[in-house]
């Protein structure tokens, strides 16, 4: 049991779904090896108004690094079903295709592709199961926690979320979208070790209890820690607040407690009688941390009240994305050898050919988006650039976190103020598709309906 | 932008909430050492009628290897508010204690304890975050396959979930999962390559599409891969079936498909047409694959309508677990220094004291449980057992995945039968404290509430 059961950058090649190499080995047996265009979108919206695109970074790295090791060609040689010319073509197997994105933090809407491949057909097709694993979560990730932002104002918010996530990888990632979406912190030291986010703790009820008294804990914790943030709710909320105000007494000018935490019960009582303590005994510079079953509604509802918090920790909703755990993403085939193609069942269809987005701004708010071909000049800003190119990163894929951050605050600014809300506008924003790209789906979608003569048909 | 961000072995030790790191430099400071026992439970099943514990071995394997590399002890010296006798002591690190816990395969219920730790209080604490991300990820995930598997019934059920689930590593860790809990296969190669999971691809409609024709599509891959299941539905299910049924008259003896596979649509009406259209040519072997929103509800549903379909590929929901993406799980002080600790709060307080879990089994059939202390001899299973000591794993705990998954079915099996249906059972599973806990229970309440002469109280 020695082997590790992690994802890293020598196994990557190998998460993918199976019949993803079935697909490239018979591709490279029937030496179909022209380029492949497919886009990365999300169909539906669901419950969301708009999206916060995430996870280039992620997906551009896996691309540039892409490769079989020995023992991952050796494993896919034992499946049996694959031809040593194809083992020895994933022994050399890098990608070396162009990839046309939206920049990581910008809002989009349904079908807009946030990512475009163009590449041989079996290094497009490889690829799919980690873009879609990586951008759908990533995504979702940001667009959630740009709620909690929005609902929370200008007051701190902290991801206090991995306990419960899907796993490491997630609450990597998520912690990283979250921050991108404007979320201050995170409690998740490997993510601020590897992504440089701001870092949040205060203590955890087994502090409290290993202490024989609480008022001890809190004491010792404050002497170590100056300014840090006590948990007052182990054993009763409100005689935990008093800990603390009598150990501002005992203490006087070597007092410094930086904030309480109220973790349970009816935050919009137990904050306000907090507040109410703490300034009767002069403790006006102590903050107020709530934590606890928070999301955006919540948080709304707390805010709208007058609740007196000065940050909140948000764990385990916004981090599993609980009311929403998947999008409705999808990779899609749009174009192969140069002629456009798209699946016609009417649920599920795609948008022929290479496309570009274009979004109309007008007095500063943003007022429409046009899905159109790639080589059309619409006006309003285009949303897809080109971030990679024969396999290399291009500058405009190579954004720091905080330029990424403030390009996604500047970018959602943007959008009319109803659609940040958090229940569903109507009408959703308007997306709408060029002339020339509907006429291209339905010569597409004609052509293959043509019967015998056309593709698709037998 | 080179560095990974991937959780490996290496940087484990970061993977944890910083105020992990703030109590232990508090506990080392104030010469806090002596042994802690922490329990991981789940207070309350939700939409569940047992769960299915899972995630021990990558916990052990975590413990095991834990240490901070010279980098870690870096980063953390970094953050200003450590002293450097403490950040020696990051730098010897390792988990020395002794771990007790439920085999991984086995249905568990409310408060029971999954795992236990008994450890010197800052490395049971740091740990923490770790064990809460894999257990409540690892358990949910096998609790949900566990319903589908018992909806499928002896159909075969596949993996199909790794592109929308939160990330690579709860990919490989939900395939590991849902296999313990009787899938039988996965769409997930490197879950294949690491846990020796059988995989299972067909193929994608982007190859359909990118053949001139469905049938051209169809007749090179069969021929490439005798004996596949071929995706019916990119332009339209029954021209997709025709598609089949003309390439098998075409190719007569040399005919080598194995399935056709339905993603889309009414699947109670296709896969009944698909049936009587293939066995109308004598294609009766041709299996039907189905896939595309499936959950245990709408198999339920499928096989009680008489669906003749013979295999499921089940994606996102169960992948995100999106009826209940995450657990109630909590790790909790019980015990330091030889005496029982506990939180007081009505909905959240916790069991003290090292315990066991005896389930009583009647007639091959689980009768209910009874939580008890670790001391107490009290008739039934016991369900923990000891897996590690002094920081190194026993016996009990490395078995393969195999066993694990022989263990979860024979375990699975001695439930009420009732209690494996979909819907919620009145009355739930008996779950008792013994008459020795409940009294541990009250002492130790009474003690914290005993005012200043008890812990708990300034």
């Amino acid at each position: 049991m020695t082997k590790d059961d992690w994802l890293d950058a020598d196994n990557a090649a190998l998460f993918t779904d199976f019949y993803q190499l079935t697909m490239l080995q018979a591709y490279f047996r029937e030496e179909m090896r022209e380029d492949a265009v497919f886009d990365l979108f999300v169909r539906r919206l669901g419950r969301r108004n708009y999206l916060v695109a995430c996870g280039l970074d992620t997906v551009l790295r896996y691309l540039e690094n892409l490769h079989f090791t020995e023992q991952a060609v050796d494993f896919v040689g034992s499946q049996g079903s694959f031809d040593q010319a194809f083992l020895d073509y994933l022994d050399r197997f890098r990608f070396t295709g162009d990839v046309y994105a939206v920049a990581e933090g910008t809002p989009v809407f349904g079908d807009e592709p946030i990512i475009e491949v163009v590449a041989p057909i079996g290094e497009a097709q490889l690829v799919e199961t980690f873009l879609l694993n990586q951008i759908t979560f990533q995504t979702n990730a940001a667009t959630k926690a740009s709620r909690v932002r929005r609902a929370a104002g200008e007051r701190l918010v902290s991801d206090f979320g991995m306990r419960r996530m899907h796993g490491g990888d997630a609450a990597l990632k998520a912690a990283r979208a979250f921050y991108v979406a404007g979320v201050d912190a995170t409690s998740n030291v490997l993510a601020g070790q590897l992504y440089g986010i701001p870092m949040i703790g205060t203590m955890a009820h087994s502090y409290v209890e290993a202490h024989d008294q609480e008022k001890g804990a809190f004491e010792a914790f404050a002497g170590i820690f100056p300014g840090s943030t006590l948990l007052v709710d182990t054993y009763d909320t409100l005689e935990g607040i008093r800990a603390v105000v009598d150990l501002a007494a005992s203490e006087a000018d070597t007092f410094s407690v930086g904030g309480v935490r109220l973790d349970s019960g009816d935050l919009a009582h137990l904050s306000a009688e907090a507040r109410r303590m703490l300034d009767e005994h002069g403790l006006e510079h102590v903050k107020i941390v709530a934590s606890g079953s928070l999301d955006e509604h919540i948080i709304a509802d707390l805010i709208e009240g007058g609740a007196p918090i000065d940050a909140f920790g948000v764990g385990t909703k916004m981090g599993t994305i609980s009311d929403m755990p998947y999008l409705d993403s999808a990779y899609k085939l749009s174009g192969y050898a140069g002629t456009p193609r798209m699946k016609l069942s009417s649920e599920k269809s795609n948008l022929p050919g290479k496309k570009q987005v274009f979004r109309t701004i007008r007095g500063g708010v943003a007022d429409g988006d046009v899905i159109a071909e790639a080589e059309e000049e619409i006006e309003g800003l285009p949303l897809l650039q080109q971030v990679m190119r024969n396999g290399r990163r291009l500058p405009a894929g190579t954004r720091t976190l905080e330029e990424i951050r403030e390009h996604a605050r500047s970018a959602l600014a943007v959008l009319p103020d109803d659609l940040r809300g958090l229940t569903a506008r109507e009408p959703p924003y308007s997306v709408e598709l060029s002339a020339r790209l509907r006429r291209t789906r339905e010569e597409t979608r004609r052509r293959l309906e043509a019967g015998p003569a056309g593709i698709g048909r037998h």
